[in-house]
């Protein structure tokens, strides 16, 4: 089966070697080291003009990510020591970056989702409400005094004139304790982003975007067979899904344990978020291999499918955590109970969305 | 199109005029007589051997509604007057009886969810508690000492031993409460079926098992065109839903207002109770009319989902009535909180239940 996919690319399977490889590190390291330029130009500046240090940070994390999962897809056409070495620091490098857009993420998520719960918001009015927490927060690029990070007067906040006590204290409550957590983040990161730590690792991708460390190997080594590889254990883990129960809608899956004592994440979501690393791998492996087109938009969707999934049960476990916060009000805790489960159903909907987009993968694909 | 649907009659439509009716409604009083002549011989006895008890009220309810919705829709073949004095008396009865078992089955419904959301219970375990319940607690038919029906030591309760502190009190709470307002129906449907208002009407409904008080018109007005009014009253309400969204899986519009202030039952729930009505008056119009078979099955899956809708808005709001009461601990209120998103999103469910069951009707109807 994994092979039908790569079938456009079998005819010149000997010449997708080493070269294509190579040739795709390159370029992501020059992506790399562009975005890092990009990024001191901007991120030195105060806050407020940090749109493009924003821009430059997510250019960082997406080459990052598929830097490293290219060394992880094709490990035997690579110098073993080097990409072992290299690899958890740009792990650490993409987790470091992306806690504070997380963060912001997930409040604004649960902000929006009390808003609507509260039943008195217009579409227009969410869309303005998205547009000035993402122009007004300050963000790892902006390298903004704490103050400003932290939710002072001056940064705009989603409007609560409309929402009810409770949801309102929910909504405060999520707000302190999100921005506390985004603030810590954005210090984390540009702490990570001035170490030596950090410039050993920029240092490596300046290396790689002239010279690929190949392995001996590397010349004879084909790359479909390791692309195969990796979507086979994409399949894999598929098939191991609940899809029927997911394809059923309203099954009520998602909200078992929802009162659960267990403060963890769900453990039921663990495999789903298994499947969307396993997802990105595959995707960046096409990229490789130019193995783009054909079924590159059901890839989209159901990936973005399980982002939100991950989104949304990062979320409800942020809802009861902050409902844990000793002495608050009842009203409080009650507008938490069911923005919980508002975002569980969330991640009932997004595994749905995933079923209903993969399924579709299987049968245009003969 | 109503039309089609009462095709089956169409050839003998001048036959099925008063006698039809009469006859339906004599048959429908005798079996109120005959649930009332049970209700009396089962229900003077002790709590206990209640089952014939509650199975009698049902039945007097299942035939009070039947005749009331009879005299509705074909107002035009009976005596105004007697029609117009037996209705509301006949709603006040069905009323008056239902809502001991609805607030039965709301605690049940509730508890059940409780259990559900704490992820610790089996279906097995789910079917001995509903039935121990079913078995235990006190109803209309069983004259049960007020002690007993107020939950006392000796009536089984769902085993809390699998809940959380949260889920537990809540539980807890929500017995307390509907309960209380249980022992009262139960109570007031005693004092109804003692009362001389009640005799009033077991005195009207015994004249009709013998004669039914016709309008002088009867003899020469069809009683089909009236059973399509009916229809069409159904279709219209049915076209005015939002059946495009419902049919949507997770379109979450069941929880729009869930934290708005507002106590009352959400106002989109309306128009979904009304078409639960106007169904019924459809259904039993056409048993009147011995129209059943082709569409049955499928009305009746409809009529379900309808059922489910109100069933779950009713517990929705009272998972919300009890996070109200004063002074209880913040998880107490989370727990209810999910509970009432919970049983929110049982209404959205019920919803696309209906749509589908409502497609398929339309689908096959040529």
């Amino acid at each position: 089966m994994a092979q039908q996919h790569l079938e456009p690319t079998d005819a010149s399977a000997g010449a997708v070697t080493a070269d294509a490889l190579a040739g795709y590190l390159r370029a992501q390291a020059t992506e790399f080291l562009r975005a890092l330029r990009q990024h001191r130009e901007n991120g030195g500046a105060a806050a407020g003009g940090s749109e493009a240090s924003v821009d430059a940070a997510r250019a960082l994390r997406r080459s990052s990510r598929r830097i490293s999962a290219s060394l992880h897809t094709f490990r035997p056409l690579l110098d073993p020591d080097w990409s072992e070495r290299i690899r958890p620091e740009l792990a650490w490098l993409s987790g470091t970056l992306a806690l504070e857009h997380a963060y912001e993420a997930r409040l604004e998520r649960l902000l929006l989702a009390l808003q609507r719960l509260s039943g008195a918001m217009l579409p227009a009015q969410v869309d303005a409400v998205a547009g000035s927490r993402a122009a007004g927060a300050a963000r790892v690029g902006a390298t903004a005094p704490a103050s400003a990070a932290s939710g002072n007067p001056g940064t705009p906040t989603p409007d609560r004139g409309n929402l009810t006590v409770g949801a309102a204290k929910a909504g405060a409550l999520l707000d302190r304790q999100l921005t506390l957590a985004r603030t810590r983040a954005h210090s984390t990161a540009l702490q990570a982003l001035g170490s030596s730590r950090f410039h050993a690792v920029a240092d490596n991708i300046a290396v790689l975007a002239s010279e690929v460390p190949l392995a001996q190997t590397a010349a004879t080594t084909p790359l479909p067979p390791l692309a195969a590889a990796a979507e086979d254990r994409l399949n894999d883990a598929i098939t191991a899904l609940p899809l029927v129960t997911a394809g059923h809608p309203y099954n009520a899956e998602a909200l078992i344990h929802g009162l659960s004592p267990d403060p963890s994440p769900h453990p039921q979501d663990a495999p789903w978020h298994q499947v969307r690393l396993l997802l990105r791998l595959h995707r960046y492996a096409r990229e490789v291999l130019q193995d783009a087109g054909i079924a590159d938009v059901r890839l989209l969707a159901a990936g973005e499918a399980l982002d939100r999934h991950r989104d949304a049960s990062e979320a409800a476990a942020a809802a009861a955590q902050a409902a844990r916060t000793p002495r608050i009000a009842p009203a409080t805790a009650y507008a938490l109970g069911v923005l919980h489960a508002d975002q569980r159903h969330e991640v009932e909907a997004a595994r749905f969305a995933f079923q209903q987009a993969w399924q579709k993968e299987t049968v245009s694909t003969p």
